[in-house]
């Protein structure tokens, strides 16, 4: 017999966020005076506190909230380089442009694999320290068969959930050929990254991938037995989301400019048994001084809809999904309800992940202790550090209870 | 002889904000590859690393950031109660109104003094921990003699720039005589008040108090010995700059509603010994969804702006200088450098104070240690927290270097 507990009650939570699916998409399911029984890494129990079953150790949450962990379904966080100085420029009146992105492709070629790896292993703690349980990685900043294929490797030390985009932008060297690059992307550097990844992206915007190559892209990686996922529609109305929708992706990120026909196809897919779901990524908008998209109408109109960091060195360098929320309840007009369940539910919809973004039976026990009575919080106190405790997989991550 | 190290060398600073009055206001004065010296709490000699003089012992900095502390110069942060649902609410449509502060009068009132003082610590010790080092505290949800005087000696147990706000709304027992509320303030309450604060305060806005109102209570301030400070200017154009200009306040705070004559006001008052300060709080025009001050106007137009928190349960529950700087970046058009320098000179300025917001020598040794290589990083990853360490006079007071 091990001494280690079986099973640990986490007792005294004055609001428990659920996302308990059995309520419908989009409702947080908070319980109040709850506790939670995690058991084999998993969520034995959830409920009402006076209801709780007995468990062999027992963690006091003090009338605090517990939230699932975060499902940050789209970050960039394996590259090298320092862009703060672009950005202040860009602060100061320069707007955002893709092709900034090839600053940080000529430094990540550059860096060591060891480089790489522990840059990208500071990010993906400091994301789990935020309360980031899951967090999807992607490549893009190497843009050659070997840079590519190492970026996944670094990718896969970090993460389960990567992503080849090798479409981000053109390779430099392809300037002149954008049709060269795709016949590489789509043939021998998608041969060498597909054992690295589960996701095939592409950047489906002006000045990156028209829609003809984007869904040349997206048919060569689901062939490969990729799954699809787009960025689209960050910079002006185009053809990304109805590609996405069309190609039945898990996600179209981004979402800043949408025609009314995009919200309606978006809305109709949001009923498919495999959904595409809106994924708005705030601090995008927020850090290249956009627009912002109106999650709103989107919601309204019943298009599910996710929220996540974006995390990179050019658009948007937070890695904060608390932040993101506070940004999207204060400007795309989402309830506090909605942005929590959208950062948590709805990107783990966006990675088709059901074992996670939910505090319900026999979801992974990826969960989160906030030093705040309930999950308002994180909108009500924007910046302010409120992660006390993680776990993941049942066993503590980050802080202490 | 005892062991404590006489000097101490910060060394191997990327780049070190030194605020040096010396460049003119407005100038962060940043020096890169910087050493610093710390003696007898102070700051006792800044500059490139190569020419630091020896010291007794030595904190490696390691490549990465260090500024000024925070100079956070306005905060009500003595009050019980939470406002949370009030604040989910507004954001689901139901706009701010001064009168929402009743809410949380009556719960201070109600509050024990350990409570009043157990919540103030702790809201103090997360701005602390957040890189704030001086903070402003003001009374103003007692709205009693008895309640503004113990409000106040709680401030005085986390701070030593102590406000009183006595006129932060009128009293709910004086609903129908506010003119009898503006005598209780600038009498009894005065008498028992002026004692434990340095500043006078007052709500100079359409639902709290008008322009003659708000003169008699500064009046009254003054000739106690008070120093007074104004809050106007919030929910729309009115009488608040002007008037705080005409007293020679140390800083009108708010002024997100400006006509063309309040910022002249504002511009001439800059160039006076002891200017009036045009204190932006980015949080609040956050939280409250309203519009933001145009920031680069008052600055090219030669106003002195600082930046702060303003921290309090109903209008903007942030305590997170660095999130207010990131706003101030993206929506009130200031350059990174010009935020940081509101941050923590501009704070000081608000404050009368000269020993802190700069990191030039005689400043008192109030520091923070970034885990980031400049201080652009700030506005760079809004919502990350990126505080290594905390010395406060000299001393570590939170993280690890
Ligand atoms: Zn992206
Ligand atoms: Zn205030």
């Amino acid at each position: 017999m091990s001494d280690v507990p079986v099973s640990i009650l986490i007792d005294d939570i004055a609001t428990l966020v659920t996302n308990d699916p059995a309520l419908g998409e989009g409702r947080v399911g908070a319980v109040e005076d709850a506790a939670l029984v995690v058991e084999g890494g998993e969520v034995a129990w959830a409920g009402p506190r006076g209801r709780a079953p007995a468990a062999d150790a027992r963690v006091d949450a003090a009338g605090r909230c517990v939230i699932p962990g975060f499902v940050d379904s789209h970050s960039h966080i394996v590259f090298a380089g320092d862009r703060s100085r672009e950005f202040a420029a860009r602060m100061s009146g320069t707007p955002y442009s893709a092709g900034g992105i090839r600053t940080t492709v000529a430094a990540t070629r550059a860096a060591s694999d060891a480089d790489l790896l522990a840059r990208a292993r500071g990010l993906a703690a400091e994301a789990r320290a935020q309360g980031t349980t899951t967090l999807e990685v992607k490549s893009g900043y190497g843009l050659t068969v070997a840079d590519e294929a190492r970026s996944l490797e670094v990718a896969g030390r970090v993460t389960d959930e990567v992503t080849f985009l090798g479409a981000h932008v053109v390779a430099p060297e392809y300037a002149d050929d954008p049709q060269g690059y795709v016949d590489l992307v789509t043939g021998p550097m998608l041969d060498a990254c597909a054992p690295h990844a589960r996701w095939i992206d592409v950047f489906c915007e002006r000045g990156a991938f028209d829609e003809q190559a984007s869904r040349r892209v997206l048919e060569a990686g689901v062939r490969r037995g990729l799954l699809p996922r787009v960025h689209g529609n960050q910079l002006g109305e185009g053809p990304g989301v109805r590609l996405a929708v069309e190609v039945g992706a898990a996600s179209v990120d981004h979402c800043t400019y949408l025609s009314a026909e995009d919200v309606d196809a978006l809305a109709q897919a949001a009923g498919r048994p495999e959904p595409t779901v809106a994924t708005l990524l705030p601090g995008v908008d927020f850090s290249t001084r956009q627009s912002y998209p109106d999650a709103r109408a989107l919601i309204d109109a019943g298009a599910l809809v996710a929220l996540a960091s974006d995390c990179n060195p050019g658009s948007c360098f937070t890695s904060s999904l608390a932040f993101c929320i506070a940004v999207a309840v204060r400007d795309m007009g989402m309830t506090p309800d909605e942005a929590v369940w959208a950062a948590t539910a709805g990107g783990a919809l966006a990675l088709r992940r059901t074992d996670v973004g939910r505090l319900s039976p026999g979801a992974r026990a990826d969960l989160v202790l906030l030093d705040a009575p309930n999950h308002l919080y994180l909108a009500y106190r924007p910046g302010v550090p409120q992660v006390a405790a993680v776990w993941k997989d049942g066993v503590l991550a980050h802080g202490r209870p």
